[in-house]
């Protein structure tokens, strides 16, 4: 508390990522980070960048990785904007896109970060309850609104929206930006890009931090109209003219460009989620079907936060939210085979 | 123009970066980057980065980062906040600690972000002239305000306020924050940096991308109490958990860490900008004495926007702003001395 502070820093209540800690030797299945590395041409382009040329400024535009994201998708770079991780692209969002006279909808559970950036800008919300089984009731957003944003799939539910329904949304609110947030959309689901075309309000986010393997690297980016896009790009252009750095853009072009390696790690992720959701299932755990690299599961007699505790004593670190109807859940990261096969070998040592 | 855009969007005027033009083979003096490049033990720490582990998330904290800076100058990690470049760094403290009831003080000539942010956040701000030689006028200053802010050596001037004037104002302002936005202090400057423990309304704001030679890898700092601190950390976790990626982080410290680097490369470009001020003189150019690693110059009897077309023909690039009072000046960066001796060659053949 500071007498210097601006009147909105003391009303924050920031974020709490999860924790990153120092030991090795640990399992952390605790921030969707992918188990397997980036693609060797990911590293190969990295590698070029270790060069006098740091002394330069990184293009202020990203057109490379526009261009690249934009021929993935059959687009233009007019229809994409690209930031420093999807966070900041969501910030800018929330900022230049969600901030109107009506309150912008969420659902009750998501990804607790949007709250915080309602907070940051002053965007009045109103939350929409997920039904019993933690599904996204679309016509429940049938009410006056300035935006409405969603995972999908669902954080930290994992749990997939049908595309026929993300449709139905963006029809019944047209004169609403409607944000698809993507983050885990690789994993099995179907990304509402193809969409961009037919609707002007429709904005999708994904982030290169999963699927692609490069949290450390902190690119995300977003699709949308270009009239969505060049709102993004004035506050982006009123806020940091350089985001991302010479090795962000080089990767993530790169990243972009190696269909083949994406392809593979996500299929191998999806296989071993489908062996932990069955492991956990027959641990007596009631597992939310998942289309991301984590799942959301309860066990019906044991306590969340007493499981957490018990697998963190044995060097397995997983995500627990103290959020009302889900304090009973934990999110655990889909990691590799060995590191699976070690959480399920944790639990059914359970006392 | 969007229905869609949040109503601050319509009104920003967002920043124009110097142009980073695709050509090779051109004189790039326009955006004040080091001619050198980064030190050979940056290099090897961001050799080291090119690995798997880019499949996790880097340190939300930057912790090793702000150890380093404090460490360099006798502080502790509390008196440090790190950021995706100074510009970010400067964005989260305007909107942080600079947006009170009173107005924003500045300089009419500076750093031309300075007025976009105050569009961005909605902060009210005055600016306050320069006098003619445009020196600050810190008694100026002496009126309500909500905060004081300028860059020393002042943008894109060059004019160095001498640190005891620094001082004065902090003591007449003990009420608002000052911050002394230094990214070119290290060409010749006093840091205001050790007055942070007298002072706790000071914030001192840095940048790796001019002195370390890293304007490709976006790294900024400020320094200050950790009150001040403590609100730019509420801002950041409310905006992006993790701003540095681990390229940006271990860059940075090993920058930092390579005091011999650091100071040879400073003192060359020291050293080239005295032969290039005493070249612009011999050809009749009036030079404003430069305490960064760039000069602000005009000819008397030559238009500023005609000299840099000329320059531009001989693929060499200059900055000029189209602003009040400075549009007759051209502000040139120091590059290597083939590069100076090529730009008086050039000037030497102005018709």
């Amino acid at each position: 508390m500071s007498e210097f502070w601006s009147p909105v820093v003391h009303a924050l209540k920031p974020y709490v990522p999860g924790e990153q800690p120092k030991l090795t030797n640990l399992i952390k299945l605790n921030t969707n980070e992918n188990p397997y590395g980036p693609s060797p041409r990911v590293l190969a382009a990295l590698q070029q960048q270790v060069a006098d040329t740091l002394r330069l400024y990184p293009d202020p535009t990203g057109m490379a990785l526009k261009q690249a994201v934009a021929h993935y998708h059959g687009l233009t770079p007019a229809h994409v904007f690209v930031g420093n991780g999807s966070d900041e692209v969501l910030a800018h969002t929330f900022q230049a896109l969600l901030k109107h006279e009506q309150p912008l909808l969420f659902p009750d559970i998501t990804y607790s970060f949007y709250p915080v950036y309602c907070g940051l800008y002053g965007v009045t919300a109103q939350t929409i309850p997920l039904r019993e089984d933690f599904s996204i009731a679309v016509e429940d957003y049938a009410r006056p609104n300035g935006g409405i944003i969603f995972p999908n799939p669902n954080a930290p539910t994992g749990k997939l929206l049908a595309l026929e329904a993300v449709e139905k949304l963006l029809q019944h609110h047209h004169k609403s930006v409607v944000v698809v947030d993507e983050a885990y959309i690789d994993f099995g689901g179907a990304s509402a890009i193809p969409l961009v075309k037919k609707y002007n309000n429709l904005l999708v986010i994904q982030t290169l931090s999963k699927s692609r393997s490069l949290a450390g690297l902190r690119v995300g980016f977003a699709v949308g109209h270009p009239d969505l896009i060049e709102g993004l790009e004035r506050v982006k252009d009123s806020f940091n003219s350089y985001p991302l750095d010479r090795f962000a853009l080089a990767g993530a072009v790169a990243a972009i460009e190696d269909e083949a390696y994406f392809q593979s790690t996500c299929a191998r992720i999806i296989a071993t989620r489908d062996v932990m959701s069955r492991g956990l299932q027959d641990l007596g755990f009631e597992v939310i079907p998942s289309a991301a690299n984590f799942v959301f599961a309860r066990h019906p007699q044991r306590d969340a936060v007493a499981i957490a505790q018990f697998l963190r004593e044995r060097s397995i670190i997983v995500r627990h939210f103290k959020l009302p109807r889900i304090d009973q859940h934990l999110r655990i990261t889909v990691g590799t085979d060995a590191e699976t096969q070690a959480l399920l070998k944790a639990l059914k040592a359970l006392p």
